[in-house]
């Protein structure tokens, strides 16, 4: 797989609200998009640093994978995301055959109309680690 | 404080040689640098996906911080720096005048001669944080 940069990491927070004043106030970065992601249960705050985004994690349902992980002890950065420039589809199967456990065995839509595959942390030297690209690029 | 990108990830693992396979053949990053940093008793592996490193922390004594993180449960990513580019100092003054809780309340020296001071998770979303730039520019 081709890997070209860190798309953005996804932060697990209880409250946007209550966070965002430090990336603002205090790290001067400017939140420019919030978007709920039904499927995942969660709310997200986009801000961009360099050519990485922060990607703050809000659940919006006790059964959202954010809140269960905030519950057992979770907190900062939750997932690392690349961005993959040949497809998330094939390497997705390249990790596979390279003994990668795969959460997304094919790849789905994620938050600002991404196609997603997550690897499961295991095998990713304890990195929930996700690998994305923009769909109808 | 003028943050221009994310400089590194920190990554707490028990032992760099049985992650590096995962980082330079599935994911295809290269390790560029390997370095202790006695201080702070980790051995450090560095690899680059754009303009972001991957600092791989391994402990070298058993009371190292990395030691205790990784005993109490820690995983993956360890810390968050970001790059300052009007100086460490001046930062770590500007937050803590905003609130946040300093680890270190003045510069001190870090991998790949930088200068770096740490922020408090307390006060930071839950993201361990470290301000960092290159010493001598």
């Amino acid at each position: 797989m081709k890997i070209s940069r860190i798309d953005h990491l996804g932060i697990g927070v209880k409250n946007i609200e209550e966070v965002l004043p430090y990336f603002e106030n205090v790290l001067g970065l400017k939140c420019y998009a919030v978007e709920e992601v039904a499927d995942q249960k969660v709310k997200t705050a986009f801000l961009k640093v360099g050519e990485v985004k922060l990607e703050l994690l809000e659940p919006t349902s006790d059964d959202s994978p954010i809140a269960k992980w905030l519950e057992n002890g979770g907190k900062g950065v939750h997932h690392v995301a690349f961005a993959v420039e040949d497809g998330v589809a094939d390497a997705l199967v390249e990790a596979e055959g390279k003994g990668i456990r795969l959460i997304d065995k094919t790849p789905r839509p994620g938050a600002e109309k991404m196609s997603i595959g997550f690897l499961h942390p295991k095998t990713t030297a304890g990195i929930l680690t996700e690998l994305c690209e923009p769909q109808n690029k």
